[in-house]
This record gives C-alpha cells, structure tokens and sequence, in this order.
C-alpha cells in the first residue's frame, strides 16, 4: 500500500466531512422551515439557505479539495491513480469526481441564486395551495423552469437537457430508458385498472370515520417501535408534505400527517419515511465525509420507503398483528370488521386525485403522467399558464376522472416550488427496485410471514441493511439492486406483484 | 459627502451581513439543540456547531472585512477616517472594530474547540442535572474553566482576568465597577430581606395545586398577544431552562417550563423571555449586518426582560386586567381569593435555592454570590472539586438556607456548560438598568397604572422601541439608559422601588 494514497484518501475524507456538516445543517434549516420556524422568518431563511447552498459549493469546488482529489483519481479521464486502494475506495472515488464536475458545472452565482428562488418559491407555493390559486404560484414556476433549464445546460448531456435533470436524482439513468421502462408497465397496468373497474368495488367505508389524532400518534409511535425507527436519532412532526430529512445517520426525522377523519393516511405515512429514515440510519457512520456513507440515488430511496410502505404495510401477514391492535386502539370504528375486509380495504383501488394517497395500482399512472409534463415543459411544448388545464387534462386521460381545482391537481406536490424537475421518475423507479428486492427478501426467508404475523419487523431492516444501506453509494442503482437480488432488474416483478396481488383481492 | 466612504460602509455592511446569516444559523442549531433534537444526534451537533463557529470566526477576521474597514477607521488608533458620516454610523464602526479586535485575539482552532467543547458540555450538563451528580460534570467544567482564563489571556485586560470575560456581555464595564455596584446594593438588600422575615410571612399556598398544562399553554398565550410577541415572527416551545434565541429580528423564539402544579413560573418565564425577544424584534431591521441592529449588551437585554417580568408582570394594575382572566380559567383553585391576595402571593419574598424562580429581594443575592464564585475561580482561590461545597456555604452565607443537593445548587443554571463566564453580572445590571428605565417610563405615562388595568400594554413596547430598541448598539449600556431616562445612573432608583415596594406589602 502506498501510503501517500492512504493519507490523501483520508485528507479527502476530512475535507469532505466539512462539507457534509454543512449540507446537515442546511438540513436542519429546511426542515425547521417545514415544521416550526414562523411564517414571518420565510424571507430570512431564504437568505440563510442561499448562503449555505454557496458555502457548500465553495467547499465541494475548492482548489484544496480538487488538489486532493487528483493525487488519486485523473479528473479530466476518471483512470484510477490510487490503484491499491480497497474496491469500495476506488467507487467512491469515482463518485467523488463525478460530484466534483457536476459540481464545478455550475456557477457559484447560480447556485446561491436558485437556493433562494425555491426557498422563497416553497412559501408562496404553499399559500397558493392552500387558496387553491395557481396564478400565485405560476410566476415563480416561470422562473423555476428558466432555471432548471440552464441547469441542464450547465450540468451538459448527450441526448435531452432531462437527463441532465435526472442524472442529479438517478445517477445513470437516462430519460429514454425511463421512457422505454414506463411505457413497458403503462399498458399492463391500465389493463389491470380496467379488469379491477369491472368487479365489485371493496368496501372501506370503515377506514373513515372518528379517529382521534393523539390516539393515532401513540399508535404510530408502535409501529415505528417494532420496525426500528428510534427516537435516539430521530423525531416525527408534521407537515404539510410529509418527508424525511437527514442531517446524519444520527440525526434523520420524519414528518407525518393525520386526517382525523381517516385511520390509514397516518400509518402508510409513517412506513413510507420510516423507510426513507432507516437507510440513513442505516449507512456507515465511519465512512461518514464519503460517498461510502451516502444514499444510492432517490430511487433507490424510493425503493425503501415503497417496500415498508406497501410491500409491508399492505401485506396481510403484518396485519395479523397489528390489526388486532388497532382494533383495540379504536374499537367503536373497527370492532365488528374483519381482518380479510380490513385487508381488502386497504387495498381497495381508485382512480384519485393525489399521487401521495393513491393505491398501489394507479400510483404509477400519476408518475408516468408527471414525467411526461415535464418532458413537455423542458421541451417548450407546453406553457406555465396552461399547467392548470394540461393537468387536469392529463389525469383524464390517465385515470378517467378530472380534477376541478389545482388544490388536488398541479398544486398538490411540493417538488416543483423546490426545483426538483427529474425527480418524479424516481417515484416509479423505487416501485420497480423494490419488486426484485423483496422477491430475494422473500427467498432468505421463506417464513416472513409467520414473522411478520408475530410483529417480527426487525429483521427486515437487518437485511436490508445487509443487502443496501452497508454500501454506501458503491454501486449505482440497478447495479445494487442485481446484486442484492442476483437477478438482472426488470420490470417483471413489479408487474407480477402488481397482476398476483389485486388478481386475488378483487377475484 | 464622500461617496467612497458611503460606498465602503455600505460593503461593510453587506459582509458582515453575510456573517450575521451564518451566526443567526448557528442560533438556530442550538435551539434546536435545546428543543428538538433528538438526543444522540449531540456528538454530530456539536461537529455542526464547531464548524459554523469556525467559518464565523474566519469571516469576522477576515482580510476582506478588515480591508474594508480600515478605509473607515484606524484600526490601532481608532480614529475615525470617514467623517462625513452619520453619527449612528460613525457609532457603528467603533464597535465594528472593536468586534474585529476582540475576534482577531482569539485563534480559529480555540474557537472551534470552545463551541464544540461547550456543546458537548450542555448534554453532559443536562444529564448530570437529571442524575444530580456534580461529579459527572466536573471534568468538563475543568476544561472549560482552563479555557475560559486562555480566553481572557488572549483577549487581553488591565487589571483582571475578569474584565475580558464581563467586556464580552457588558462592553465597556469593569469587574471593579460591578464589585462596588454589587456591594452598595447588598447591604440595604441584606438588611430589607431581614425586615421583611421579621415580619408575617404571606399566604401563597392558592398559587400551587393542579393548573393543568394545557390551560395554562393557553393562558400564556393571552399574555403574549397582550405584549406583542406574535407569533408571526417568533414560536414557543419547552426547555430544561427557558431561553430566548434570535436568528434574525423576524425570527425571534422563546421557550417557557411549565409546572402543573404552579401557576406562575409559566407566566413569569413568558414575559421574561418574551420581553428579550421583543426587543430582537424591534432592533431596526434595514440595519442587519450592522452593530445598529444588534443588541448592546446582555446587561440591556436583561433589564428588557426584567421590565416586563417584573415591573409590569408583578405590578398590582397588570394584574387588575389579567388575574380575573387568570381566575376564569383556573376557576377551583383561584376564585375565592382576592386581587390583593393574588397580589402578595406573587411578591411572597422568601429565601430559596433556584435563582430564576427567586422573588425580586433575594435575586440580586443569588446573583452576587455567582459573581463572588466566578472571581474565585478565576482567581485560582477556589478548586472545581470544591465547587459543590462551597455553593451551599455560599448560600448560606447569603440567603441562610443550604441546599442539600447539586440540582439546586450548582447545576441549576445552564451557562458554566455553555462557558458563559462573566455572563451571571448582567442579571443584576439589568434590573439596575430596569429601574430608572421604570421611573422614565412612569414620567412619560402618568396614567400607565390605568392603562394596565385596562389590559393596554402595546404602548409599553412602543415606548421601548423609542428609547431602547431603535438604537441597536449605537450607545453602550450606561449611556443608552442615561439617554433614556436623563438622568445620571445610580443604584438609587432600584433600592428605593425595593424598598418601597416591599414596604407596602410587608407593612
């Protein structure tokens, strides 16, 4: 081992670690803005993040920082000079550099600018929602998409300006081969939606009702208790779009939202940030300052938090456990319904409104209709003004219903007023990830269910420890979910899941 | 008027504003350390606060900044080169560079190991407090004391050690000043305190017994509105000792402690911590990066806070509006006592253990015997080991009870594990600066009892807006209060406002 690639790895690290703690706290000040800071504070904060968002891009553009980085890895070539480091080294070095030149595409100006463009734009879109009034907002999302599209320009690409988009979310994958997979499952999925259209609808009329918030609150906090989420290193708020936000394995939070009216919204919540929270948790704090402590890509999130979310949380054999919990917890609503009806309820599919609180079937519609408005947009095919009614059109088109209002049509997500283009795709990719995940979970532990029948959860979250968050960003995406699975990824699982599961529900 | 001096001011300011962002994030980090964060995120968190401690240090010192300022003013002299401006902005620069002076002394790497230091040391703190273990404290209170005389050494003094500590809170007041100030009050203090034992104690048993916590959060609430602190602009949460944290004047937060078996620390701790963030709120905002909004010193601050807990909060005619508002919400426990009961109650003078819950005749007491301590520590005269002890002998010397524990005795208050040495004098300089502030006040309104009664209390923040708030640091301490009341300033007003109060109640 040459022990100046030793040394020079290290020095990366620390420079790195700098940096990090920086991010984390730009973590904290946006998740304070979505929980407790004063709605007089909006104005400063966008200061305060834009200052940050240039702090950070100093740092991870720095001379000190390039000039460690290129005793080991050629920037302009990628060729590997420390060769004698270990193979997880050599990745992150990789990652390192790749950071490095998106990084250094972007103006320092631009950066600062942009941070305090969708800082500020998060508040107003969060009025307009609230007024249901997408002219508010519509001025802001002119300036958005002007920027977003400077940024691909900036970030550069070979075939659209949205793979420049979406290569900051989903490292290595392009809009085609989202567009190839999309299309792929679109067809069978819209059959399967037809074929349930024709059966009996499930009844769930029981899943609404009184259901008081503190009482909901405490039984959350049991099953967060039994899937590992601790509150040594984290919390749950609320917010008006629930996320998880991590400033360090020993610092990720979740914010919840509860419909008093409404049992299941809270719980779904719940698994879903959970599971974005546990892989933070769960990455290698001693790698910490490295791409080696650091989520995949969004997908790959996605793929976590959709896998306790539905593929736990829809599944019968949890709900041998804690049904009989929650039945207890609310006895006046639940008490003469059954497990089997309790199951199919929450199940039950729908063509709604809002992606966020759509069934496990016509989520990937929302997504698919998402990604192509944005595709349209990037492509000028389509103006600000017209969002509303394309919209609207869109979600006719897709799903047979038409929303009238953009409370519960393009004002319903908070990604846009966050610049966040690109970042839909992830949505479905994390539905297609985890089908092949849990397919392997499955195989090591051919008796999951009677585990999760007895409320066994943690051993969930040890395996995908094991098989996801121990690595860091090694691999890329597909490239980590072949290897946990030793299957190529496609969409198959997925589509059989979906076929296998609403087959038997709706006969 | 020279347009390069305005040029240049105006740049100063733009800097430095940039290095205020980063100090309002760094107070957001530790009120959410104080308030929200989730417990084994403290290791990460004081990384976070070591690091933005560092970057603000580095811009305070930094070659850009001093450029700029020396076209302004001389820097070793002090001299004043842009004559042509304001006298305001001429005030500013002198404490620009005397900020600049102070920073300057103190190396990157000592400031960095003092934020990560008394970081650590705050959950250490918290925990000893829980366990009431003094000896699990001791180590870090070692260290810190070791680097608090290093602080003083690099920051330079004249006579004593202790100025350099007391010029961080109180610029321009010597430990001898507060040496002789303190002892001209103890006596009369000593010897009204005896008066007022030798007389009938008051009943104040009505003011314990069940105020349940929501009740009173709402109560709280009236109050806050009735002084002005909106909560557009600031929020209330809970903390082990309450604080006030201002990130910006549209960001100004308090936290309170709520006992449900009394009903007044609640109310006392909210006008306190209210009255401090008021005056964050009202500092002039077109000046932030500027001295002139900021706070002059926490002597200031305190006599801010002690108006509204004390001279307004414990005033006969507050609670003419506010205790049958009290009386209807906590109807069991209040109705059958009267105003003038309630009113005693609330100034029952009587020796205790935990200075923020002491009566105004035995505070200063507590407040001196700190200062008498710290000296002693400073001075070497005392050991860490022997902190423990030598509080009880203290306390008994001056207030003739012992504790018996460390919770209610050294570990009571949060800011040796801060390294806020030098800080327990302004507590008793604010209530001197209170004093004659009140009787300015009092001149200004002669029907200021009416108009309490009336529940009318905006006119008091207004009032402080115009003699107190809108300067920011443009006069230190003793001239702002003299400015404001025109008269010279002099222990009197407070001795007579004791006496006289106490007399009255007492007989």
């Amino acid at each position: 081992m040459d022990t100046n690639h030793r040394q020079n790895y290290q020095e990366l690290q620390e420079i790195s670690l700098k940096t990090k703690l920086f991010m984390g706290i730009s973590s904290i000040l946006s998740w304070d803005q979505e929980t407790m800071m004063p709605v007089g504070a909006a104005p400063i904060r966008a200061q305060q993040l834009k200052a940050m968002a240039g702090l950070i891009h100093e740092h991870r553009t720095s001379k000190e920082f390039r000039k460690v980085l290129e005793r080991l890895i050629d920037i302009d070539t990628g060729k590997i000079l420390a060769t004698d480091l270990t193979v997880p080294e050599k990745a992150a070095l990789v990652r390192w550099r790749r950071d490095y030149l998106h990084e250094r595409a972007l103006p320092q100006k631009f950066v600062e600018e942009f941070a305090a463009l969708t800082s500020q734009s998060q508040v107003i879109w969060r009025k307009a929602k609230e007024k249901n009034a997408f002219q508010d907002f519509a001025p802001y999302l002119t300036k958005i998409v002007q920027m977003i599209k400077k940024k691909a320009d900036y970030l550069g690409y070979e075939d659209h300006p949205y793979d420049a988009l979406l290569d900051q979310y989903e490292p290595g994958v392009k809009a085609k081969k989202v567009s190839e997979l999309f299309h792929e499952v679109k067809k069978p999925i819209v059959e399967l939606l037809k074929k349930i259209q024709s059966k009996k609808q499930v009844e769930d009329s029981f899943l609404f009702g009184r259901f008081p918030t503190s009482k909901q609150i405490a039984y959350g906090r049991k099953i967060l208790d039994a899937v590992g989420y601790t509150s040594e290193f984290g919390r749950v708020d609320f917010s008006s779009h629930p996320f998880s936000s991590s400033s360090h394995p020993r610092d990720s939070r979740i914010t919840t939202r509860i419909h008093p009216t409404g049992v299941m919204s809270n719980i779904s919540v719940l698994l879903h940030e959970a599971g974005h929270s546990l892989y933070e948790m769960g990455l290698p704090e001693e790698h910490y300052g490295s791409p080696l402590c650091e989520a995949v890509s969004l997908g790959i999130h996605e793929s976590q938090s959709r896998f306790w979310e539905t593929r736990i949380g829809q599944s019968k054999s949890f709900w041998s456990h804690f049904y009989p919990l929650l039945q207890k917890t609310f006895k006046t609503q639940l008490n003469t319904v059954s497990l089997e009806s309790f199951y199919k309820a929450i199940n039950k599919v729908e063509a709604s409104f809002i992606r966020v609180e759509a069934d496990e079937v016509t989520y990937p519609l929302h997504v698919i209709m998402r990604f192509d408005l944005e595709m349209e947009l990037i492509e000028d095919k389509i103006r600000i003004e017209d969002i509303s009614e394309a919209w609207k059109d869109k979600v006719e088109t897709f799903l047979g219903i038409r929303p009238d209002n953009d409370r519960e049509g393009c004002l319903q997500d908070v990604h846009w007023s966050l610049g966040a283009f690109g970042y839909f795709p992830t949505y479905l990719l994390g539905n297609l990830y985890a089908a092949p995940l849990f397919l392997a979970f499955s195989k090591d532990y051919p008796d999951w269910e009677k585990k999760f029948a007895k409320g066994e959860l943690l051993f969930v979250r040890d395996w995908l420890s094991k098989k996801i968050y121990r690595f860091g960003r090694q691999y890329d995406s597909v490239e980590l979910i072949e290897n946990a699975t030793e299957m190529t990824f496609s969409a198959k699982p997925y589509l059989d899941y979906l076929h296998d599961k609403y087959a038997e529900i709706y006969g």
